[in-house]
């Protein structure tokens, strides 16, 4: 057995998100199925993120065991054509068998696109939640600031996780605008359940004016999920990339965006 | 009977194109549906530019005749209630009984996205073509010199075109890279049947060493279709703006990217 490592890409649009369920359709599922289809053999993939349903990827890891009768690198290519086309596989090789996707990850990568305009878009309805209120980026900004760091975030993670250390890190976080678009780039160790979701429904009622300034400071100082805004849309959110600490030599891991 | 104006947003994948046919749905039916279904009343929108199947629009320009039983600036709001999500009404009003969305354009901007990576994009799949191989810009932009300005562009041309002067002016033409995301925008005083299309397939086939650098300047030169690349897909192009000799007042004209 040899362990294969993919980096996939897809619009999570028609997906009941990443992982296998049993009554609606998933990444995980299309690209077993696919393997399964060009080889006949069944294999169990691990993907480093489990992105909700509706959640984009531009640079989600999976690995997976498999005979490997297909040459590494060339399992892009022939997964891909058997892949619908909102999920395609950027790159792939064979790895070490002690190689876990998920377990190895240290830090993520998350975009949240925000088209703030008076009307929804149609072009790009795809990625991007709508604000149609002028969004003020100084003050989201300075409400994103004291996220920075370690923190317990339990005021930012949804109700049913099961999670019992909520402390999280986040190393890197930004707020800018080109034109309609907004961005929202967060970088951290690793995210609770919904966390991204509900910090991008935070800072966009901070910009609009719904929430004071210091609404994060007192969410996270409170673990209280009441001082946060709703949780925003998942159509709006991309994985960007997942960070390990090692180089990826078989995988290209500059999301091409 | 009053005369509104509408800016318009579609993405065209799922539409035979602007105008109404017999055997498929084009924005231009779903538009005027919308007003029925709104107002009971059945009206003729005429369109500035007649998009082909699966080209989308940020800025289409379109006019019609109406009771005007809605305010000019709610038209807009109103319509998008009754619009599937592909089409939105960016901006609505009234204007002079005179204006010809299409008659008194004096030019238009359209863009050409190209997703330049190994492997086709999954989350940008709608608004862009695929080109596999590396696109070398230096080349393209040297291609792209010489159809500035005013030429017979009758080997951009496809067959089938019945216009007679096929002389047009090209105001400004651009090429540039931004991460796996390659655009040419171009502007002009008005564009021939797939004249866009072809003239981007040239340029991608010149950038990937596949025709040389004075593929255009032969064409142009010789009207000789044979000369350039083939016709890029509909996927890609986007009509950005069109430009009128005055103001519109009553539309935002600035496209929502």
């Amino acid at each position: 057995m040899k362990r294969a490592r993919l980096l996939v890409e897809y619009d999570g649009t028609a997906f009941a998100g990443w992982q296998r369920q049993n009554n609606a359709m998933t990444v995980q599922q299309r690209l077993e199925e696919a393997f399964a289809d060009l080889t006949g053999e069944r294999v169990a993939m691990v993907g480093a993120s489990r992105t909700d349903a509706g959640v984009h990827a531009l640079g989600q890891v999976a690995h997976f065991d498999t005979l490997g009768r297909i040459p590494g690198d060339k399992l892009a290519l022939a997964l891909n054509t058997r892949l619908p086309a909102d999920v395609r596989v950027q790159a792939s090789g064979y790895c070490s068998p002690t190689f876990h996707a998920r377990y190895h990850a240290c830090g993520k990568t998350y975009r949240y696109r925000i088209h703030n305009a008076p009307c929804a878009p149609a072009l790009f309805r795809l990625d991007r939640a709508h604000a149609p209120l002028a969004l003020n980026l100084s003050l989201m900004r300075e409400a994103a600031e004291y996220a920075l760091g370690r923190h317990d975030f339990s005021a930012l993670c949804a109700a049913g996780s099961a999670v019992k250390d909520r402390t999280r890190t986040i190393t890197a976080l930004s707020v800018e605008r080109e034109g309609a678009l907004v961005t929202i780039q967060v970088s951290g160790d690793g995210f609770l359940y919904n966390m991204v979701r509900i910090l991008a429904g935070t800072l966009m009622d901070v910009g609009q004016g719904r929430l004071p300034v210091d609404a994060l400071r007192r969410a996270i100082d409170s673990r209280d999920r009441l001082c946060c805004g709703a949780t925003a849309p998942a159509c709006g959110l991309t994985l960007l990339r997942v960070h390990y600490p090692f180089d990826l030599p078989d995988l290209r891991m500059e999301a091409t965006v």
